[in-house]
C-alpha cells in the first residue's frame, strides 16, 4: 500500500507541477495525517449518531409540507423553510437565487379501468409529469402491449387510435436497482413521443420499480419536437395492474382500456434554489458544492426523494460547524429545485457559476435514496479517481466499500470539468424503487441511523476532498 | 493477487500435508476455477432474485404461525411446517430429533404505571424470558435507578424492598448494533439475578434498542444459582419510558413504580429440530450445517428474528437443487428449535453429533436478520480463515465485503473444533434492533430482495466451503 501511496504522490506532483499549486500530499506525512482524518471521521459519525439534526429536519419537511412540485404552493413553502434552516444551522451566508420553474398539475385522481370476462376491473394510475390530459370523459381504445421503444417503432401505423402499453419490467437480477431502473425508463420518458408521432390515443406505461404491487409511479416523461396536436396522454400503472392486464391481454386481445386524467402543465413559475456557504479558511475562492434537491414529485412527502438527500447536505455543514472543522475551500450547501422535471435549478446554479467566474473544484449530491451507506461514485480525471479510492480504508470501517467511477447527480453534473470532482452517494439501492415517486415515499421508510450514517459519509469524504483535492486545483488570481 | 493465491496455496498444502487428504487448491488452475465459481454465484443470485421461495415461505411462517415460544402450540406447528416443507423443497432425506425445551408462558398482558407530579403515566412493559410473575395484585415499589450491574451491586442492601431500574442505553456510536447490544444485554439478562440476591422485589430495564419508542423489547434472562425464594419478577420497558421515568426520578426520588405479571415457567416440554440434508456426491460423510432457529418470541410474528434464518437456509438447499449444483458433502439444513431461551436444540444436534461420530467440517448460521447482505463473520482454524478472505472478490460484487473473524451464531456453535469452520451470515444491522424481540417484528419489515439476495449471499459461502474446505478436512475411514 505504501508502493502505491508513494506512486500516487509521484503522479500527482507530476501533474500537479503544471498547475499553480504544489501544496502536495506529502507521502512521508501521510500516515500521521491518516491518524488525523480517521479521527476526525470517526467523531463526525460520534456527533451524528448521538446529536443528528437531520431525521427531525426531514419530519418537519415531510409533515408540516410534504409533496412539493415545482411551481406548487409547497414548493413555495419548502424554499422559505430551507432559507429558514440554513441560517438556524449558522452558514456564513444564506441566499435564494431565483429560476423559473416548469409548473405542471396533477388535477383530479385519475382513474383506468376496463372490462374482461364480463368483469370490471379497476387499475391503480397516475399520470407521467407533462403530460396531457384525456379528453374530458376519458380515452377507451383497444391496447397493444409492447416491450421496447423499438418495438412500438416497429408497429408503425398499426397503433393508430389504439394504447400502447409498455411493459418491460425491471430486470431483477442487476443488483444495483439503479441499473434496472436506468434500462427501463426510456419506455416512460419517450414512449408518449414515439407513440404519438404514429396516431396512438394515449400511452400507459408499467411502474419503474422491482417490485410486483399496487402502487403507480410517476414520473417525468417528454414530448421532445412532436407537434402539439400529437402529444397524447400517458399514465404510468401499477405493476401488478401490469402483469394483469397482459394475462388479460392474452386471452382477450380487443378488450378496451378507460382512462381518465386532468393533468396541465401551466405557465412556467417562479421559483429558488436555496444556497448558503461557510466561507474557506485558505482558498475560499474554490468551491465544493453539497447537495440534493428540494422539489418532490407530488403523490407523497417526497422523504426518500430527496427529502434525505437535503437533510444529509445541510447536516454536513452542520457537522463541520459542531466538530470545530473549518474547510479550507469555500462549503456551499444548495438545495436544488426542479430536479424532477426540468432541471432547471441545476442549469440555472452552473449558468450563474460560470457567469460569476467562480471556481467550482467539486462536488457531492446525494439523490438516491436514505438508505444504508455503501460508498460513492466518481465523476473525476484519473488521478483524483485514484485519490478518492484511496481514502477506502479510511471508509471502509462505516461500510464504505463501494467507490467506484461513474456518475455523480443530475444537479451537479452541469458543473463537470476537467479539474472537477464530482460525486455521488450511493447508499444501499435495494429499497428505493419500491417508493420512488409513489405515494409510499412517505418519512415512516426512513430510518434515523442509515439516513445519519449517510450524513457522516457525506460529511467524511467532503472533509477529505476539501483537505487533499485543494491540492490539485488552480487557484484563481 | 496471483501472488498471495501462490503463498496461500503452498501455506494449504504444507498443511494439508499433514491429514489424510491431498486434494489441494490447484493455483496453476485456481483463474480458470474462480471463473467457475463467479459464474455459479451469479447463477445463484439470478435464480433467487427470479424465482425465490424464501419470501412467500416467511409470509407464510408469519401470517399461518406466527409468534413461536418454546413449548407453545404455535412452535409445534412450526415443527410440522418446517417438515412439510424441507420435504416439498425434495431433500435426500428429513427428519426430526426430538428435544424438551423449556416451556414459559407469557399470561396475561403486563400493565405498569406510576403516579407523578398528580399525574399517572402507563408504562409500556413486558416480562423477561423466565421471569416469575409479580404477587396477584401487581407490586409496588419506590425505584433505584441504575447503569450497570455493579452500580447495582454496589447499592447491596439499600435495594431491599425496592425495584431496581436498570437503564444503560446503547452507545449509539457503535456502527455495527450487534456490538451495542452487546455491550447492554447483561442488564437484562443478569439483573433480577444480582437484585435478587440482595433483596430487591423487582427490576425493571430499559429496552435493548437503538431506538427511542414505545415498544418493550422481551428476551431471556437467567437467575442462576439463586435459590427459588428471592427469584423476583422482572420486566423490559420502552426506551422512551425509560427516558421519562429517568427523568421523573431527578424531579420525584420516591415516587412508586407499579407492575403486574403474570408469566410463569411450566415443566419442560417435548418438542424437535427440524433435519434435512442433501447426500454429499464424493465425501457425504462430512457434514457442512446451514440453519437458523425456528422458534421466536411470542410478541410478534418472529420475522426478523429468525424467520428470515431458517428460509434463508432452506433456499440454500433449493438453490443448489434448482442450479443443478451438487455438494461434494452432505449438505444439512436445520431449522434448530429453543434458540431464544435455552439453545436447548443446538446443544441436542451437537450432543448426537458427537454421539454418532458425525463429521462436520462447517456450518453457517443465519440469525442477524433479514436485511442487505454486507458479509460474513468467521470462526475458523488460520488457514480457514484465509481461505474464505481468498473469496473476497467472488462474493464484493454482492456487496459482501466484511469477512473478518468473530463468531459464528448460537446454534451452531457447539459444533465447534479444530477443523470446523463455522460462520455467520452478516447482513447490515441498522434497522436490526428496531424490531428485535418486540411486537413489531412482522412480515412487513422484511424486504423482498433484501432477504433473497441472502440467501444468495449463503448459498455462495456454503458452495465455496463445500468445493474448497473439502481438501482440508480428515476424511472418516
Amino acid at each position: 500500500m505504501k508502493k502505491i501511496i508513494l506512486l500516487l504522490s509521484i503522479f500527482i506532483s507530476i501533474i500537479s507541477c503544471n498547475k499553480k499549486q504544489i501544496n502536495l500530499i506529502d507521502a512521508t506525512q501521510f500516515s500521521s495525517e491518516e491518524k488525523i482524518d480517521s479521527t476526525n471521521i470517526k467523531q463526525f459519525f460520534n456527533s451524528v449518531l448521538t446529536e443528528g439534526k437531520s431525521y427531525e429536519w426531514l419530519r418537519d419537511l415531510t409533515s408540516n409540507i410534504g409533496g412539493r412540485l415545482s411551481g406548487s404552493p409547497e414548493a413555495a413553502k419548502a424554499v422559505i423553510w430551507g432559507e429558514k434552516l440554513m441560517k438556524e444551522v449558522g452558514l456564513d451566508s444564506v441566499w435564494l437565487q431565483p429560476v423559473m420553474v416548469p409548473h405542471w398539475v396533477r388535477g383530479e385522481k385519475e382513474t383506468a379501468r376496463y372490462t374482461t370476462n364480463g368483469i370490471e376491473k379497476n387499475v391503480p394510475i397516475c399520470a407521467l409529469g407533462f403530460s396531457v390530459a384525456t379528453p374530458k370523459e376519458g380515452l377507451l381504445a383497444e391496447v397493444l402491449e409492447v416491450k421496447s421503444l423499438e418495438e412500438a417503432k416497429s408497429l408503425g401505423n398499426k397503433m393508430k387510435g389504439k394504447i400502447v402499453f409498455f411493459n418491460r419490467s425491471f430486470d431483477n437480477t442487476l443488483i444495483n436497482t439503479f441499473k434496472a431502473y436506468g434500462g427501463c425508463v426510456d419506455q416512460r420518458v419517450q414512449g408518449a413521443a414515439v407513440c404519438g408521432e404514429f396516431g396512438a390515443k394515449g400511452v400507459i406505461v408499467r411502474s419503474m420499480t422491482n417490485r410486483v404491487d399496487d402502487y403507480p409511479h410517476t414520473g417525468t416523461m417528454f414530448y421532445g419536437d412532436l407537434p402539439k396536436e400529437k402529444h397524447i396522454p400517458t399514465a404510468a400503472i401499477s405493476s401488478r395492474a401490469a402483469n394483469i392486464l397482459s394475462a388479460d391481454l392474452k386471452k382477450n386481445p380487443t378488450l378496451k382500456f378507460y382512462f381518465k386524467q386532468s393533468c396541465k402543465t401551466l405557465p412556467d413559475a417562479p421559483s429558488f434554489n436555496v444556497v448558503g456557504e461557510i466561507k474557506g479558511t485558505e482558498t475560499p475562492e474554490n468551491i465544493m458544492v453539497v447537495g440534493g434537491h428540494l422539489d418532490s414529485w407530488d403523490l407523497a412527502e417526497g422523504a426518500h426523494d430527496d427529502g434525505t438527500g437535503i437533510v444529509q447536505s445541510l447536516e454536513v455543514a452542520y457537522l463541520f460547524k459542531k466538530n470545530n472543522i473549518k474547510p479550507k475551500n469555500t462549503l456551499r450547501v444548495i438545495f436544488f429545485m426542479n430536479e424532477e422535471n426540468g432541471t432547471r435549478g441545476a442549469k440555472k446554479y452552473a449558468e450563474l457559476a460560470k457567469l460569476n467566474k467562480e471556481n467550482h473544484i467539486g462536488g457531492l449530491e446525494s439523490d438516491a435514496g436514505g438508505h444504508t451507506p455503501r460508498g460513492f461514485s466518481i465523476d473525476a480525471n484519473a488521478v483524483n479517481t485514484t485519490l478518492l479510492q484511496s481514502w477506502k480504508k479510511l471508509l471502509s470501517p462505516y461500510g464504505l466499500h463501494d467507490i467506484d467511477k461513474g456518475g455523480s447527480g443530475a444537479d451537479i453534473s452541469p458543473l463537470k470539468g476537467e479539474n472537477v470532482t464530482l460525486v455521488g452517494y450511493r447508499p444501499d439501492s435495494q429499497r428505493y424503487f419500491d417508493y420512488h415517486h409513489t405515494s409510499t415515499d412517505t418519512f415512516d421508510k426512513v430510518n434515523k441511523r442509515e439516513l445519519e450514517l449517510g450524513s457522516a459519509s457525506m460529511t467524511s469524504i467532503i472533509y477529505l476532498m476539501d483537505k487533499y483535492l485543494y491540492s490539485n486545483s488552480p487557484i484563481k488570481p
